[in-house]
């Protein structure tokens, strides 16, 4: 890495500027390296975990979901918020069981990120899940649209057909073929 | 897909309840299916858009940033947010040649996505960028901590090693390389 120098930037002052239910944004003002001042506004959220839940065969689960927020429905992972203070591991337990109905025995914790690392603090984790049993109908149905099995040839030609558009669906199942995990 | 039903959700009402520089967050009533009413709260942005900037040895071009909501570095793709009505692909151009002084004469879109679509309405557009030239030093050295060029080998062991952490890289890398743009 060439040009390489010291750019963390100092925490001057800071304010919650909106509190609301689900966000809270936080306006910063911080000191540069040059020493000028800049005010940087982002967004406190707790995050989220998705799941790939494997078959024995080789087929993801994927579900449809409604998303208000771009008024449409997706091709999603099973996914939901990390509550305060629960392991990510137990989010996504429960939100496989309550979106699908399924348990899975065998768990494996591929990764985290950042979504959007220059507008908010958000950190999104991905499991893998294997050993499903089904426990029960979708419990939350008010939250899925219905869901489908996908070959790891389905699941790369949703990807390269640019079909999955939801963000951490996209990552997880490009991740999940990288490392084998899909396949 | 079973249980195919229409959860679209409609918009009884709504307002604006923080109107920042650069985040704007809107609290919807909706109408879901089942007749229940339910709050949305939701951010506003722009979106953005990453190049990946290929060499014709196939190397890419990472990059160095220090992002304040997270407060650390992050080893990155370049890239940069919408400006209204500007095309995403101008966006793309005129980031690659701020942030690490390279012009590109070929480019290509990969494909879009939504990085949080429960809680923001952001798209972030993924571009692949060839036959570069290099124009200048960097010409924003306040955003940037330096350049790198990685092999596609060293772009796979950084995506399993979870080191890529931001995930519009990420997610941009693992696609380029599913796509075989990357290669």
């Amino acid at each position: 890495m060439k040009n390489k120098q010291d750019l963390t930037e100092r925490l001057l002052s800071g304010e919650l500027v909106y509190d609301g239910a689900l966000l809270k944004v936080r306006r910063d003002v911080v000191r540069l390296p040059d020493g000028r001042e800049a005010s940087r506004e982002y967004v406190r959220h707790p995050g989220a975990v998705a799941v790939v839940a494997l078959f024995p065969d080789g087929r993801v689960l994927l579900e449809r979901q409604y998303r208000h927020p771009l008024a449409r429905e997706f091709l999603e992972l099973p996914a939901g918020k990390l509550e305060p203070g629960e392991p990510h591991l137990e989010t996504a337990k429960r939100e496989l069981l309550e979106e699908t109905g399924y348990a899975a025995a065998e768990w494996r914790v591929l990764g985290r990120y950042h979504p959007s690392n220059g507008s908010t603090n958000q950190v999104f984790h991905v499991t893998i899940a294997r050993a499903l049993d089904r426990r029960s109908e979708p419990l939350d149905t008010n939250e899925t649209l219905g869901l489908g099995w996908f070959t790891p040839g389905d699941v790369r030609e949703l990807l390269l057909g640019n079909e999955i558009l939801d963000g951490l669906s996209l990552t997880a199942l490009s991740w999940g073929l990288i490392a084998g995990a899909i396949a």
